[in-house]
């Protein structure tokens, strides 16, 4: 049963009918009185204007490259490509849809009937997220895996994580440019110069602050899930089409064994998708254990009913059950890294860090930093334990596995990401429509937790990302070998000593550090547009500022200035990315671009781990003193005056420029695998 | 002629003995009034109390380390590794005991006979440290060269590399330490709390942080370049030594090319020390041209002459002329580095980050840290091209080339280093001892021209470290494959996609990083217990904020803490760093710990050129708006508060953390190189 190839396809489609029937179930929540239904559709209506734009201009970048990979390489990658993008931006659409809808409702039944009713409508909104992106993920490699089910057509599949890929990039860049522009403008203008209070329905800017908490922690996060996760199915799939016979002996016997193991990671993200439903339908009865408990035991539930799962299915498949322990130590892997990711933004360092705010801005500045430097080595380090045992139990093909297990689970770990942001959301709607300080305590106890499992979800993305690159990294090279097989040449060897492959390293070394600087930069000056228009509908809009009934600001106008400037800015670190790989790939081979592939994966983790951390750690250490945690300080003072302008540097850091290196990574191992044919033999 | 052996120790000889002469007639120049003479003198017993602590501390380690390599390889290459050590620390004091003797010698000619005597007092003073650090090299490496000639004993002398570096490393990071400490916690209760000027001598920290500029910019500096030019070397003859017949025949023909090659890194920087003497010489005839133009020609002429002389050496010793190509590609790269360096730290970019000031520190944060990113790319991009040329005309044996011809002209490229903490203790005298603003004056252009050099000279060591770790890295690989080839194995294969060379990378990644939180958060540590002394001082030392007369601070307590600090910080990095080898290299083998040095480089460059180019561009921000040329701006305005923030941000950055890193990726590959022979097998 377990190995029927139209297992992965119908599960999958069970996922997205679970994300239509939550949807529709939330839709018929009350959406609360007039104000607020008209500030949720403002920020709707503004979401889905950035959405509309910025998947024009996607279709058009789509459309050129699949000509491209369809006269270079062939039309079924092609046809793959195409379906991993509309499937990325249908996710993307869906979470949206609900997550924009979710807000009021999350506000409504904070204020009629308490907090968990207000979780679980804020949960729900974002399972309608979690189980899109995981039942259109199965769906579709589902799909293709059985249409192209031999071991040489499924390198056709490798375009359909490309597709996705591709929508990622783009939408974590300009999703997490967006959402900094809105946030920094709105602050900088409302806030600091105007002196009214954070979500203050006089500041023209909100609306677009709370339009980017959805563009850049739903729609760009689930898209950069949605890719880690058919990136590590896909490249799974890879390995185990190319796998050598003495690589094969390891993993078990008998005729057939190549097509189990080219079916066991879609059967794993099944059975995966199945316990995330589980787990999502169990914080009806754990809710009553208060909000931060129930989405802790639930997300444990799911990856307890998954690992047994796991381990039946691998059993009664006949494979090796060294894959199960590849399995294991993935999800196990994937939970460490999301509990020293709390550790560094919410525990002891972050105490540090509010200790240096004391002697002033450039200590808070120096301490960030550091814990962000220190904070790399655990999760590294765990992500070397992960490929070192994966690969003594399973090899190469234990490395994909246990990117499969870290990520099979991805309907309820997703559902906890996008519930934040709703959550977010949700207060600022309560304030906005002045519904008062009890309904404002509840959503800031939702939304206190959201940045809790926010960081936690950062640090998931990052080390999914990490062990789904070198998964993909392990698929390029093996197909190359088979490239060069069939021309009677031996494997190849991208010798570390080798000066081409030296030069790969440091060139891609380099692609993070330069993409780190066009986004930071880019926030500057999309925040830069933001803070004029603010300026000028204060000046111009007569009795705005000062609050005379029936005067409204022009929320359209930002939202329309803050979605042009990230969509112009995200073009070109996109390009590069895309292109770099090509570019090495083609000029100095395939060995270069291997070695191109492994330094940009270093700098790239190790970035996207300092820059999320420091600035995960720095937005706490002005929440302590802000809550009056330190003694002595409080809001206004000198040192939480410190502490703000290290929550500002940590604003571009750990939600545009450090979210990208996730997919800077991914992408370019996704596009060297699709153009290994190409540049095999050069 | 130019193959005796005996040449490279003659010339070494000869640079010692130009030093020494050059440093005798620096003693016989005017030394100032009493007051001068009495702030030098506290300048020099503090710095020379650092240093003979320092050393102590490091006497016990190499001689521990010492034992350990002659029992675990063999006593010869424990001679080396003790004279290796001996020759930095030598180096490190002559250097010092110049500089603090030049200092108000500088001083005391801008009085008395004005800008090019004093330049001429100044340049004396340095090119008193880059005479010795070349000579010393020389004649060291030329010594050993000669005692163990045959390519199998040749090995012994990476132990006279090894010794330098961990001189360098602790020299380094605890010089580094110690000036930042001194320069923060001086500046912090000096200048902020109390409001007295910079450099007054009311302030019992000012001494410790002149005696710092010594210590790092001299000491710190000199031992890092000594460690790059042998390390150059001996990396260049260790794989001429080992070179295989295929790449010998690239290099030219006949009987005795083996030795050739081994002899020509000591020719070549033999040659360039004299070339480099000849420059320091030519500054007596160029001074009229102006400081500036005197310094940049005198180090043009002198790599003029260097190529000249190379290219004679190459064609007269039979050597193909491709090595010449590595020895020019070398010597641009070098320059091109510098020149980059230059332009990021104080062109066009750092406009950007004082405009950014304007909106406050946390936007001029974000803007430094992105100039720093961005700077990282142009660099690097030249180290590639200089790999990539150099192998191309010469294999493998050029990438050393190349190395060794961007650092033979050593003598004068560290003689301009060491110029810049001479003028700018200069300027710190002129203000301690009251000598009036027609004095600053002068001192200030010495000092401002100083701080161009200095930036080109970190960007310089830099792309040296990289270029020399690299050859080092080559060396190693050949090293590896010569044992397994005595044992009938084949060569090594550093495979990127094996996933114990992938974990070495990632391990290797993590290092910088873990390094520079451990540097960063020092300098806080060390510069907080200078605040509570200077604090002190200022409390129990009655009439001494009055500036009664006859009041004196007591600067000594400062030093002293100053110096524990800084020696206690610095042992654990350190250790990580001598240790990280030999641990990955014993428990994961060779490949993975040749994967480690390739991660260890990558990132460790990339954080050596974000760190000193955003450090030096915040620096100079500052400066601009302090300078007037911001319009609207001045000392003391708000953007010239937020430009300050960055500056003290950007200090570590510069100073501590990212030269740091430099010895760090150097230090790893030459304990690399020398326990080759016992990981080779494993």
């Amino acid at each position: 049963m377990l190995e029927s190839p139209m297992l992965a396809p119908m599960l999958g489609l069970v996922g997205l009918a679970a994300s239509i029937f939550t949807f529709l179930m939330l839709q018929r929540r009350p959406a609360g009185n007039a104000r607020m239904q008209e500030i949720s559709s403002m920020i709707q209506v503004g979401a889905m204007a950035f959405l509309r734009r910025e998947y024009t201009i996607l279709a058009l970048f789509i459309a050129l490259v699949a000509v491209l990979i369809a006269t270079l390489l062939n039309p079924q990658t092609a046809l793959c490509f195409v379906s991993g993008a509309a499937c990325s931006i249908l996710a993307g659409y869906i979470g949206m849809t609900a997550a924009t809808r979710a807000n009021a409702r999350t506000t409504e039944a904070a204020r009629a009937e308490g907090v968990g009713a207000a979780l679980m409508v804020a949960f729900g909104g974002g399972s309608v997220m979690g189980l899109a992106v995981a039942g259109l993920g199965l769906l579709g490699v589902g799909i293709f895996a059985n249409v192209f089910s031999t071991p040489l057509e499924s390198t056709y599949i490798s375009g359909f994580a490309m597709g996705a890929s591709s929508i990622a990039l783009f939408a974590r860049v300009g999703g997490g440019i967006y959402t900094k522009a809105a946030d920094v403008g709105s602050d900088l203008v409302g806030k600091v110069e105007a002196g009214i209070p954070e979500d203050d329905p006089r500041n023209p800017g909100v609306i677009a602050d709370n339009v980017g908490d959805n563009v850049g922690d739903v729609a760009g996060m689930g898209a950069d899930i949605f890719e880690s996760y058919v990136g590590s199915i896909i490249a799974t799939i890879a390995i185990g089409a190319t796998l050598k016979p003495e690589a094969l002996a390891l993993l078990g016997n008998g005729t057939g064994l190549i097509g189990t193991l080219m079916a066991l990671p879609l059967v794993l993200a099944g059975i995966g998708l199945v316990a995330s439903l589980l787990g999502i339908l169990s914080i009806q009865v754990l809710k009553g254990m208060g909000p931060a408990a129930a989405l802790r035991y639930s997300a444990w539930l799911a990856a307890a009913l998954f690992l047994g799962g796991a381990l039946f299915a691998i059993r009664s498949m006949d494979v090796s059950n060294g894959v199960f322990w590849a399995v294991l130590v993935g999800a196990v892997g994937g939970a460490a890294i999301g509990f020293i990711t709390e550790y560094y933004t919410s525990m002891k360092p972050i105490w540090g860090i509010a200790e240096a705010s004391k002697t002033g801005a450039a200590t808070n500045i120096i301490q960030g930093l550091a814990v962000g430097f220190q904070s790399c080595a655990l999760p590294v380090l765990t992500i070397c334990l992960a490929i070192f045992v994966s690969h003594q139990v399973a090899g190469l093909y234990g490395i994909g596995i246990a990117a499969v297990g870290m990520l099979a689970t991805v309907g309820i770990t997703m559902s906890v990401d996008a519930y934040g942001p709703i959550a977010d959301n949700a207060g600022g709607i309560s304030e906005m429509a002045g519904l008062g300080p009890e309904v404002r305590a509840i959503t800031d106890t939702l939304d206190s937790l959201g940045n809790t499992t926010a960081a936690m979800g950062k640090g998931f993305a990052i080390g999914s990302a990490a062990l789904t690159a070198l998964a993909m990294f392990s698929a390029y090279t093996q197909a190359i070998d088979q490239v060069r097989m069939r021309e009677g040449l031996g494997n190849i060897i991208i010798q570390i000593n080798d000066p081409g492959v030296v030069i790969g390293l440091l060139i891609g070394g380099i692609l993070p550090f330069f993409i780190a600087a066009q986004t930071m930069t880019a926030v500057g000056r999309a925040a830069g547009k933001m803070v004029d228009e603010i300026r000028r509908q204060f000046r111009e809009i007569k009795g705005l500022l000062a609050g005379e009934p029936g005067v409204k600001p022009d929320p359209a106008t930002c939202v329309d200035i803050a979605t042009r400037a990230a969509l112009k800015e995200m073009v070109l670190p996109g390009l590069v990315a895309v292109a770099a790989p090509v570019v090495v790939g083609t000029l100095l081979g395939p060995a270069a671009l291997g070695g191109m592939l492994a330094g940009a994966t270093v700098t790239g983790v190790l970035l996207a781990l300092f820059m999320a951390n420091s600035g995960g750690a720095w937005d706490n250490a002005k929440k302590l003193i802000e809550k009056g945690e330190m003694p002595g300080e409080k809001k206004g003072s000198d040192a939480h005056k410190a502490a703000v302008v290290g929550d500002t540097v940590g604003d571009p850091f750990k939600d545009t420029s450090g979210p990208s290196m996730n997919i800077l990574i991914k992408l370019m191992s996704i596009v060297a695998l699709v153009i290994a044919p190409l540049v095999a033999l050069l």
